[in-house]
């Protein structure tokens, strides 16, 4: 039986300001990576969207971010490993003290943005957030990039890893995320995306901007859960892959 | 044998702003209470405040306050119950992954500033705050002000207690703290304070502004860490209660 | 000529999250509140809303507000008359900064949410944000609650003012709101809001919820912008009031 | 005559955080370079700074920097030129608040920490600053780094600088800082420091880690605020300046 995960960023509202399409995304996911307070979210969100995953069944993960709540996360920040690993110490608490009181457990953690992007690269940075979540839980799962220095320092710590891959990015030869700064870094085509995922979950192959198929380690796909269009995409995500004989579920523990 | 726990505010440095005194305090304190970000803290303070607590066998408790960081949390706000809920519970939780990743375990919660205060005289707030101690492990013990309604709820709730009493604050015949906007509230002279938590520690008792000595539940004592003379102070408290035979100790989970 | 200003709260966006009715609405109104960054709104929004304030000749006012985003301002804190000083000050300088780059000039002031009702019943508070006020330009008009303490204070003060009605909330026999825990409070029947502001504006008059006829001095309308049919009832007043021949216009410095 | 100016970074408080240096550093320099909020001070420490440096007669400079708090400003984060351009313009407007209410006009502006460094070695950041400054007031003289993008792009653009040397860095062959990382870096005799401060003042001139005799353009020399013997320097430094015959004096608009 074929499986794969499907995660979003959820509870990154704050405030005033409201996510409405989270209660909707929950239904087509199997992953949520909830957001910790310090790119968004905030208390209150965080114990409702703990509830709303709870309700559906969808599997809770940590989703820390830089602090930096005007920039929502996304801007590079120069920090040492020190603070890499104790600001991700410092949320995966803080969610789990939401987790922990709604009678459940934290089953993984996937940085957000710039804490994403810097530590896919930086093997110092990597290490120092797998320690971070090693220390925290040795069980958990770490979300990562497939291919990123996130997974190799996670599996040479022990660490269960699901490697992460995008409906909407295009990817290279070398089984790497086209950068964003290139013009086909995109999949605008809703066509084109879907069939990307089931190459996915049916083959872990891709095709590369070059047309050649490639190999890919695909264990969950990111779907993102903003734009008009969000929650309509991963309705039909879902349905395709349930068409497909495809099991839409979170890795076990 | 008697015994009491001294018990003081830890952690409360926030980036590049020291707390010199934390470091000694330690050696004659049994309870710290950590700052969690919101009033004072940041997670590289928690990190190092967690160790140092470990370090010196002192018991480690959270210390959420409102989210005020320039008012030092102690500027009243008008929260729901709702939001003095979670963010006690995401500042507990917070706190605890340094904790957990220290390879130990919270053993009590003390509420901040004006959250402490506010809680202390308003039930709906202490039963909300209660309810989020419990909710991440009942097991933990609650510090508040003897004869609040803080003390009121955990009880009711089933949640162990210490009724917390102060070196440096005057007494009314109701076992109250004289209110700060009093001429008499603050007991400056330093042989009448450790006079008074001798007879806490010794008698339960304490000697009202009017003379008369009357009962108080003490089972811990704050202590100020800030101020000049706050190592010596603590020193001095901890050199007199052992004289007389006083156990300095922190309340057994 | 009959004439009325309309104003709204604007650029209360912040960092990633938007406020889409902004632009749309400043075809309407006449004054714009612009958050100063403490509420909401940040260095970003603050630039752009002034830059479309000044596109659609909107009168551009600060709109000062308690630190507390994620409260968005609506919760009472215990600031000290200094603090209250202090904040409005900081807050009116950062907008001016953005005014006066722009090369124009800032118009009016209006304190926002928990910081308005506050200050609409505190002497002293009120008092200490017409000093601030003041002490940055005594030119400016101060936007205030009809019949408030804040209008008492800058009229002593020789501080212009504009005496605030709303739309949508009800008032009693002596002239004030209907308090919001009332059933009765908000108006929630558009052609009834529509023809309370025809009442401010023609005849300074409004229905109270007793059926009395009552003055009140309606110098500026406050229409809220976030909301799906903001804009369309702006559009709708807008073209009501134009219809009657009254000017949409705000007052004179 | 010769004149040099002496600054120093003052307002660096924040909330119950205090500077305890600031007050008497003030006897000593020139100008005052004031935090405005985002790296250090507050609304509290501004106003109180402010009064401060107009008392001693010290000129009154911006000091904007990161929105980082935790890390003090100190923290490079990748910014975009527009957003470089928005901060500088919050935080210059917010301080001006304070110096118009009180009664004066701000000086000049000198951007703080990683804003200061990275500006210096990059043009498009450096012109957005430069913008930023010159779209407030034209007239408010900039103090950059001797040597630095932020010169060049304020020549350019018109503005008046103040270049910028260090008491306590040591130079290279090419008239820049020893880098930070260099085991040389720091100039830690006291004596050798007043030396190099008295060859700026009197000739323009430096002792590169090379031993050669290099020329700098020295017309501000920054003094540190923090640490324990920071007042005792600055005083010795004046006294030796005075004892020269050297004007301590901030650059006239």
């Amino acid at each position: 039986m074929k499986m794969i995960d499907l995660n979003c960023d959820m509870g990154e509202a704050f405030g005033n300001y409201t996510m409405p399409n989270d209660e909707k995304l929950m239904d087509y996911i199997s992953s949520a990576n909830i957001a910790c307070g310090f790119h968004a979210g905030d208390p209150a969100v965080m114990q409702q969207t703990v509830a709303l995953a709870l309700k559906k069944g969808v599997a809770i993960g940590a989703h820390p971010g830089l602090p930096d709540l005007q920039g929502f996360g996304r801007r590079d920040m120069k920090i040492t490993p020190n603070e890499a690993y104790q600001l991700t110490l410092y949320q995966i608490g803080a969610l789990s003290g939401f987790v922990k009181a709604a009678g459940s457990k934290l089953h993984h953690v996937k940085t957000h943005g710039a804490l994403y992007n810097m530590a896919a690269k930086d093997t110092v940075l990597a290490k120092a957030i797998v320690q971070a979540v090693y220390d925290f839980d040795p069980g958990l799962i770490l979300y990562a990039l497939a291919g990123s220095k996130m997974i190799d320092e996670a599996e040479k710590k022990g660490i269960v890893t699901a490697s992460e891959v995008f409906a909407d990015r295009s990817y290279q030869d070398d089984g790497l995320l086209t950068p964003r700064s290139a013009d086909n870094a995109l999949i605008t085509n809703e066509e084109d995306a879907i069939n990307q995922v089931l190459g996915f979950a049916l083959n872990q192959e891709v095709d590369s901007i070059n047309g050649n198929r490639i190999a890919v380690k695909a264990e969950t796909v990111c779907l993102h859960g903003d734009g008009e269009h969000a929650v309509a995409f991963a309705k039909l995500i879902a349905e395709r892959l349930q068409k497909e004989g495809i099991v839409i579920k979170a890795p076990a523990i």
